[in-house]
């Protein structure tokens, strides 16, 4: 068996569908690049038949990726697997990932469909992408929960297809390590064709042993693929966390005996990068990637550090791409100074009218920030004038006061396409003033699920403030994020750019089997 | 062997250690009722020996609690077990934990001691600690790195002594669930006198294994106690987090076979207390707690749970205790309808002026929002003027204004001890503004770490903000949390509670073995 651990991504699939991380193309674009920096060997872009903009995400980043294969899901059926074969044809190496529920319960449930019509489905589904592709994943929906006989039938079957790599869901994070690993190696001891394709593991975090469970995987069934997100994303408790995985089999290569082909320095700017782009903030107490991972406090700690670092740390922070943060730029940084400092963070614009607006938004916020940090050119790279030329909304001014024992108001000039309107309103805050002003002339109705910030930088008060809202509209779910050393200011910019999202955002086809 | 797994909490104890995350006196009593609520078998309430504060801090916990046995930690040596008792005195059930490191690592670099000096002082803690209280809990710290023939040794040696439970740490988050359970059961095989202590297990989430590896110490390994604590908290990447242990061993039940005795209804609001009293937000995508924790998103899945419900969920919201914002109060609510709600809420203030200074609180914010939830109660307990009437600084008043292209400024107003400072500044935004504003007076020279706001209700904008602050000042971290509708007030309130902290907060003694 190979000592080879795959890595396959699918932060902007799975990932993706948490409530609220929906990206943009451009989004996905920009994450895929980092995860071709990180060196990650399959990246599941979308899921090209849910929608003419899945279709164009998965396409777009079929054409940029050179190295990682390029892999988009398909449910069992030959509309599905054209559309995705489609969307992957400028792909130097590219996958087709075809599923179908095989469990009692969805089976039933949800498909309708009796063992042999799931079996049949699988065979032929199967059949017809290999035609497309010679790269082709399966996975039993909901496999772990499977009745194992029926299991290996549908995977043998498959096999025989021409599947090249076998997937085994635990679709509802219900697996516990041991258990979940004998299963796996129960099912290649009993399947006679098993060692024809690598076997993977895909295992969610309900029960908070999604990475317990992959590795047991792979130690104990012998599975050489290890489906993860950046920073565990993922819907509900989220997938199995890609940083975590690869650093346990590296830290741990002694028991696991196994290659990863990560770049481990990439992995802190991975993580920033995912959630600054989807608003789901990493909390302090998350392994590797969070802000305390490798910080100690009690005094009993510190001591023993102090004496020997390897009383208290298994990993070093440099490893995984933490470093100190760097004045990089200031107010009289050049426009080629500013160019070749987005080439060393890996940010490609894609014309020169984007380099533009955004070296203007960065002498813009110079004027205002004495030290720029790598996290405020990142953020700034967020912003709708620099993305987007041509977005409906787009802040043109603000004006707010507050003052203890008065009604706080806000006065908010802004573009909706040629339109330019003036609003003013009072709230219980600024915050909200600005917010109601808005929505005084969009009328858009949206619910506002979550509101948040964060400091970009730390150690000065000076920092931008990085501000996501999440709004509700008639089932559908869009994050704004917005950064401005003014949190008002911030807030508004975030409040535009979720109601841009949901100006232009297609609906998603609600996907059927 | 027993059927009933014991849940021994240590946040206030061991997820106290976050750098950040410490608490005054009357948050740890505050999360400690809840602890109560939540029915722990065993509550850390902290380590007696290692300041006065921390002394206090047990002595109170011991002193109000009925139900849950209250623990401390204590040094192997004579002094701290002497003031773990004594702190403990008040306690219906009590437990002194003692520990020695006994890893050649920790040995020899940190505690410079030899193996024979080590298993004598473990052997004469546990004697003198059984003569002060029945109850006697011991750790070799760094135990799962220590070497297994002198590891039997030393707890062969303490048990003999009296030692009623044998913990195991894996100090450093450095275990496989297999390894570990393998390394737990051995252990009690090889010690004959092992049957005489209950065993525990005490892991680390650095590799993203800390639940799977506590629950291989109780089936692979035989262990009857997981120490763990609300939402993972702990140093580095945090310990093993209760409310995965408990959810894990309720939902499959069918595997472990065991009974805990937590009323999970409460795990969500322990979350809640936890996340705003230390201002460490839980990720949305964290099992049982997390905001996302039972969201669904992807057009498949959500014809799945419409369909089915057990298609996609193992188990339901309610029963660990999310339930939708209830409106429960308003403007016209009057006193005895609030000291109901706190009731009901589980919140006992210390006095009748406390109860007036909450009320105030209350009608000054239903003045201002229309809907009061349970978390704005929660969170206006928070507030100084609340808690705590004799703060050195409070904030009387601010004004503030912000417009594009001018300098944000802000006047505050607000008092330290007897004197009341008018203080103006301008600023980055309105919020540097306030801050460098009570800066400019206070000159306190701390640096910000932290920057954060999240509302504490969603659906309207009218939410309070909620802002924490943490300041590093001469190797103090603190937090303070501040709440108003008004996000820059809630800035300004969140500054000062953190000056406070630092004003008031004895130096911890660093703890020294």
């Amino acid at each position: 068996m190979s000592d080879k651990l795959i890595i396959f991504d699918t932060t902007l699939r799975d990932g993706e569908q948490s409530p609220g991380a929906s990206m943009t193309r451009d989004e996905k674009l920009r994450i895929a690049r980092q995860l071709e920096r990180l060196r990650v060997d399959v990246i599941e872009a979308g899921f090209a038949a849910a929608s003419p903009g899945d279709f164009e995400a998965v396409r777009t980043i079929a054409s940029h990726i050179r190295e990682a294969t390029v892999c988009s899901l398909a449910r069992a059926n030959d509309r599905d697997i054209s559309r995705a074969a489609e969307a992957l044809k400028e792909a130097p190496r590219s996958r087709i990932h075809t599923f179908i529920a095989t469990s009692e319960l969805h089976m039933e449930k949800k498909l309708r469909m009796t063992r042999e019509q799931v079996l049949e489905q699988a065979r032929l589904a199967v059949r017809f992408a290999r035609n497309l592709c010679p790269d082709i994943e399966f996975s039993p929906e909901d496999g772990y929960r499977s009745d194992p006989d029926f299991l290996c039938r549908v995977l043998e079957a498959v096999i025989e297809e021409g599947a090249t790599t076998i997937n085994v869901p635990d679709t509802v994070g219900y697996a516990i390590p041991e258990l979940y690993g004998d299963f796996i190696r129960t099912l290649r001891e009993r399947m006679p064709n098993s060692d024809k394709a690598v076997w993977s593991v895909h295992c969610h975090n309900d029960l908070g042993m999604a990475v317990a469970n992959s590795l047991a995987g792979v130690k104990i069934g012998g599975a050489r693929q290890v489906e993860c997100t950046i920073n565990g994303l993922g819907e509900r408790a989220g997938n199995t966390s890609l940083e975590e995985v690869v650093m346990a089999v590296k830290t741990r290569r002694d028991y696991f005996g196994l290659d990863v082909g990560i770049d481990t320095s990439q992995i802190v700017p991975a993580s920033r990068l995912v959630a600054q782009t989807t608003g789901f903030v990493v909390q302090p107490n998350k392994a590797v990637v969070g802000a305390n991972a490798f910080a100690h406090a009690s005094g009993i700690h510190q001591d023993g550090v102090l004496k020997a670092r390897d009383t208290y740390e298994i990993m070093r922070a440099e490893d995984v791409g933490w470093s100190a943060n760097k004045i990089v730029l200031g107010k009289l940084s050049g426009r080629n100074a500013f160019r070749q400092r987005l080439q060393e963070l890996g940010v490609e614009l894609e014309s020169e009218s984007e380099l533009n607006a955004a070296f203007a938004r960065f002498k813009d916020l110079a004027d205002r920030k004495s030290e720029i940090f790598d996290e405020d050119i990142i953020a700034l790279l967020g912003d709708e004038s620099v993305t987007s030329e041509h977005e409906h909304y787009r802040l043109l001014s603000l004006a707010q006061r507050s003052e203890t024992g008065e009604r706080p108001c806000a006065r908010v000039v802004f573009a909706a396409g040629e339109q330019e309107h003036h609003a003013e309103s009072e709230g219980n805050g600024p915050v909200d003033a600005s917010l109601k002003a808005i929505e005084s002339k969009v009328r858009s109705g949206a619910e506002l699920l979550l509101y948040s910030v964060n400091a970009i930088t730390s150690g000065s008060t000076e920092s931008q403030g990085e501000v996501t809202v999440r709004l509700q509209l008639g089932g559908r779910v869009v994050n704004g994020v917005g950064a401005d050393p003014d949190i008002v200011i911030a807030s508004a910019k975030a409040y535009l750019s979720a109601l841009n999202k949901l100006h232009s955002q297609a609906e998603r086809v609600a996907a059927q089997g």
